[in-house]
């Protein structure tokens, strides 16, 4: 299946000089969403996951099913302020300032086999984020899971000792 | 199964005099994951759904996992600002002011039934919300299935002949 076909391209969102990526299209499509599920899904048993975790809100579209598929627990990773339970954070660099993410504390136990899923990889640095919470709890990221990759901004150099799928690939378009 | 085992109850959180429900335990056990999914999806073939909506977050959680099992597109209902291509508006009043949930124009086709899913029943603002999009849209809302209602808010009574499944009760608790 050629997914491309289900991500619309809108230039200028959210800002100028962006092209946003959409994924809503593959949500729509019940036959593209089976697809990139089971893709993700074979990629995390691969990799022995007993984890997945994903960021609010776009890497739940993908992170909750593949956690079904593999049958092994999802934890939310969310911005600041959203978990009600005891939480751990970490910070990651914006192209101006800051952000945070947030997991709830008993979310990874220790020697966890953790794949990350998330819709799209740009620069990487919500993924750096989550990688260090799941080190931080002394488990270990098995694997990390995109629908959609942008190649040109070369995020994959972050994390070069862990196995990365992305399902499709964008450059300079 | 007995999901309320899986459901952390957070006084306090987000502010005093609320009880938060928690869904993350949920989340974390795959066998209750899936039980939930399967009663919702049942509930969502039964009204026959050919689509299902949710909104962000949490709703996410379950919607997904929904429409994929009712092999049924999905379409996010989210915040302002987030959907990138045109979208409809509904503003839904909160206890002191509003707020405004949005949709992509063409997630929704006249004549379609609609299933709602959500995390929480409690006033029923957001869905009611919702249901103004989806009627907007000379759709039909099927069903609306929660994971939790609270019964003492009495949010089932702003959307009478509408079939409504909620797997578990809280009840002045």
């Amino acid at each position: 299946m050629n997914i491309k076909q289900y991500i619309a391209s809108i230039p200028g969102f959210p800002k100028e000089g962006i092209i946003f990526r959409d994924v809503t299209p593959i949500l729509k499509n019940p036959d593209c969403m089976k697809y990139v599920t089971e893709k993700l899904s074979a990629f995390a048993k691969e990799v022995k996951a007993d984890l997945i975790i994903a960021p609010e809100a776009r890497g739940f579209f993908f992170g909750i099913p593949v956690a079904l598929e593999c049958h092994v627990g999802f934890a939310p990773v969310r911005k600041p302020g959203k978990l009600p339970r005891k939480t751990m954070s970490q910070t990651y660099q914006l192209e101006y300032g800051v952000d945070e993410l947030q997991m709830h504390i008993d979310a990874i136990q220790e020697g966890m086999r953790v794949v990350i899923i998330d819709d799209l990889l740009a620069t990487g640095g919500t993924v750096e984020a989550m990688i260090k919470m799941v080190e931080f709890k002394q488990a270990i990221v098995a694997g990390i899971g995109f629908v959609i990759e942008l190649d040109d901004l070369k995020g994959k150099e972050k994390f070069k000792d862990i196995p990365v799928l992305s399902l499709t690939h964008f450059e300079g378009e």
